[in-house]
């Protein structure tokens, strides 16, 4: 019951966001029975690529909470997550997803997150956007300084 | 020449950013010749999970060109970049990508790109965090109001 109310809440929430003039997209965080973030796509507004409505949703609930872990939370979006907000739940460490519409319903609508998730699975070279690997000698040195680091903060 | 430069310059900002409490991550953006936007990792300070290294550049140089496109551009990052920040790297339209180590590299150092990258080719009900399709009745309405509408800003 509550996961219906809380994924209306998101659809309706990414109809008020295109009637304001932002893309059609909304999610929102629930923990413990309380909404503590909210997102819209606000990729245009923002002139942030990074501004999809779970990305808006998470980084909002994290601050409220003063976290960067959203453990035992939920995420209920008016679409299946892209690649890169379906990252940003991961590292989020958020229980659960519910969503509405699919990536190919967002598709036809002229969204291209069904390209992207194709493109991953495509080796380094086959892709649209090459990736180069460069070997350099100091490669490894960021890691080796963080692994040195005691009392570091781990996320 | 320059490809190495610049990334020898993100790897130094990885470092530089562990001396500062951060994570081992750094990236920056070139376009033209010229550097015109920085990110290093950013998670624990920010209490955001969204604040890799690589979007952290993305949305600096957005800002600074005040575009959420990035054509013409390339990016130089510490390490090869993980689900989240390779979608950002699409969405933002970026020409090319030029890493130095690897995602096997940054789990070894404990940040989970692997595991994320496997998630994603598995199956929904498969993954670690469930993905729940719920039917309703208004999922689609946002992209029927969004394709009905006229002089949006498509993005």
């Amino acid at each position: 019951m509550n996961d219906e109310k809380y994924l209306r809440e998101a659809i309706a929430m990414a109809k008020a966001n295109v009637k304001n003039g932002g893309g059609p997209f909304g999610a929102l965080i629930v923990k413990d029975g309380s909404v503590i973030g909210r997102g819209v796509n606000q990729v245009a507004h923002n002139n942030d690529p990074t501004a999809h409505a779970e990305m808006m949703a998470i980084r909002d609930a994290c601050k409220n909470i003063n976290d960067f872990r959203l453990y035992g939370c939920v995420i209920y979006t008016s679409c299946e997550p892209c690649p890169m907000c379906l990252g940003a739940i991961y590292w989020a460490h958020i229980d659960r997803i519910v969503f509405a519409a699919t990536k190919d319903d967002a598709s036809k609508a002229g969204f291209d997150d069904s390209f992207i998730y194709d493109e991953f699975s495509l080796a380094h070279e086959q892709r649209s956007i090459p990736m180069q690997k460069m070997v350099l000698r100091e490669a490894a040195e960021p890691f080796e300084q963080w692994l040195k680091l005691e009392n570091k903060t781990k996320y």
